[in-house]
């Protein structure tokens, strides 16, 4: 059975369940597969939006499985090779949240919403990090942040990272809080059995040239301290003063959408607090770098891997395009966010093709849209705004 | 074996002993004896001046045993009544720091310098908190900082008081760090084996009307959320916005001399951090109350409990002042410090009868004075300062 004909087979069977709502969505799955491309694509953001905490919210899973093809209780074992986990409309996951390998977010994202989400679908704050493994490739950084954050860094191909979880144990008591940290399992600096600095490493004599703040610092007071530390020293704790090492945020977000009723303080907070710390016991003001949305480059960057989406399910189909590689262009980029002053301002900002959806499931809870950043549409949940892209695009 | 032959015995035998540097000393003595008070007390800070962490620095266990009656190798059983501990120069600590009952943490002193210090001669940033007792004597509180803050509230005679990790533990999800926090031992608000909430207190009506941070928060994160939860919403965390409670700190130091070379971040630095956090999330500054050194109010408390520590030696001699309790007047008192925006700045805006003393075992190490608040005297040493005022004090 050849894969033209198992496409053509699925498409009669399933012309009416692919889109209850919108007929034509069969048409662009034949469209797809008839060599045209389909001229608009979806970023969502997670928290607030998809999900709260590790909880679906909002209809997300139906939601989804709106934009992949309907396999329905056929098993045919090559179907896994089918348009790229049988996705249908290019979408993507931008958070700046993170912490972890985009190959992990994308196996847990797939199992709490019952859809097969690629690593290649997952833009976390800390993604465009892999952008500066040229400038410190061999370099001693540190990676700070909830999660896995030097296991994330050395996978984008930096030799020489530590947690700031690990350098700091190589330094007698650098924390004063640490005897109250009722903490379990203390690794140590020197702890052969675990090898978590590497004997190349000196970090007595090493500087550090940068640190890397992935995701939400965990021990504030221990992070900020030591953060302090090798920022007025040139990257040597305990010496004199010396030439800021560089300092880099996956994102800048004030507050996020978690469990708890009202909103958590984010990433944002954490620099705040560092910083106004840090100007206080220096003379000269903490520099350094954010990444995350609202930059314009996030967008842009999402907009470049939805075009290799378009060419990777092209590829998976068969399909000969006859518009050449990167050049995709896309009629309407829908920005789905639940926090105005990053998602919303961020589509604002990016301007054409984008197109914001704000829902309320999150950050915002408002009636009205918001006033400072205003949404092109404010809908109550995510279900709500696949529906109205979808209708919206089979009419269009 | 009465008393005052128990003395005059003491004075013969220990003449020479009792002041090898100045032989006025043991007049002192005999001026205690026979009812005339001494013209001077002491003062110390505790860390950077007599200890680093746990360790004493400065010659401080030499130099505090010159402040006391040298017992020698004497086995009498009522020498431990002898004036209250054989001191013979009143002296307090006078620390920002806190966390613990003022009898525990003179207890630990004891073993640490290897004099006998009651808990009257401890004075701890939080210490002034006993004044508020009038007005949240049966008000649900909330207490923070490292140690057993809950317990020294309740000493103080707090009836409604919850540390923040008890209180933050009956919200579900109001740390959405908590599943990276390795704690041990969770606790947990139901837990009726602790009992660790009392059963007349609902947290989820019952509006905090007070937070006090008696010493360094161990989890900043975790705090500064949970303080941004109950200070935004009129003390109930989730709801509506209401008018914030009121909020106390026991000092304000930026940063102090502990183990490691580098000074440490202070009570002060979680001040600024909660402080830059809160007015970026809510409308309305955050509002609050700082105690401790520098406060004038807290030097004039000194001097108040040298003078009843005076009566005290004098009551346990046996001694009959003349002069009316409460009136002792001291010619000077002396204060040793190690931080001079916090010391030093204290005596010299409290005025006559302080004369401030510099060590450099701490946070100041400089060879000249401080230039901004020059103290009237520096030394490198504790023991260096202790010489310099018996000496003085004996030709003058």
């Amino acid at each position: 059975m050849s894969f033209r004909w198992l496409s053509k087979a699925l498409q009669s069977r399933n012309k009416e369940r692919l889109c209850p709502v919108c007929p034509s969505i069969s048409r662009l799955f034949s469209d797809v597969s008839s060599h045209s491309t389909p001229s608009f694509g979806i970023v969502f953001d997670i928290d607030g939006v998809v999900l709260r905490g590790d909880t679906p919210i909002g209809g997300s899973p139906q939601a989804l499985r709106k934009l992949y093809h309907d396999s329905g209780p056929i098993l045919i074992p090559t179907l896994t090779f089918l348009n790229d986990g049988a996705l249908k409309i290019p979408y993507i996951f931008l958070t700046n949240g993170g912490g972890f390998r985009e190959s992990n977010r994308a196996s847990e994202l797939s199992k709490l919403l019952g859809v097969k989400i690629s690593p290649s679908q997952v833009v976390q704050g800390h993604s465009p990090f892999k952008q500066l493994v040229d400038r410190y490739e061999n370099e001693l950084v540190v990676a700070v942040g909830k999660g896995e954050p030097a296991a994330v860094m050395s996978e984008y191909g930096f030799k020489n990272v530590l947690s700031i979880d690990d350098y700091a144990s190589c330094f007698d008591n650098i924390d004063p809080l640490a005897p109250y940290k009722k903490w379990t399992a203390r690794l140590t600096c020197h702890d052969s059995t675990t090898k978590l600095v590497p004997p190349k490493i000196n970090v007595h004599s090493q500087r550090v040239q940068a640190a890397f703040v992935l995701s939400d610092s965990v021990d504030w007071s221990r992070d900020i301290q030591v953060l302090c530390d090798i920022f007025r020293t040139g990257g040597l704790p305990g010496r004199n003063f010396g030439h800021q090492p560089q300092l880099y945020f996956a994102h800048d977000d004030l507050a996020y959408q978690a469990a708890f009723p009202a909103e958590r303080l984010g990433l944002g907070a954490f620099r705040i607090s560092l910083e106004a710390v840090f100007n206080r016991v220096h003379p000269h003001p903490l520099e350094y770098t954010t990444y995350g949305k609202p930059n314009p480059f996030v967008l842009k960057n999402a907009e470049i891997l939805l075009q290799q989406l378009v060419q990777s399910l092209q590829h998976n189909a068969h399909v000969v395009s006859h518009a050449s590689a990167g050049s995709h262009h896309f009629k309407t980029l829908y920005m789905i966010g639940d926090n105005p002053s990053v998602d919303i301002k961020g589509a604002q900002q990016a301007g054409h093709p984008w197109f914001s959806i704000l829902t309320r499931t999150g950050v915002f809870k408002e009636k009205e849209n918001h006033p400072q950043f205003p949404a092109n549409l404010v809908v109550d949940t995510v279900e709500e705004a696949v529906d109205y892209i979808l209708e919206k695009e089979c009419t269009s």
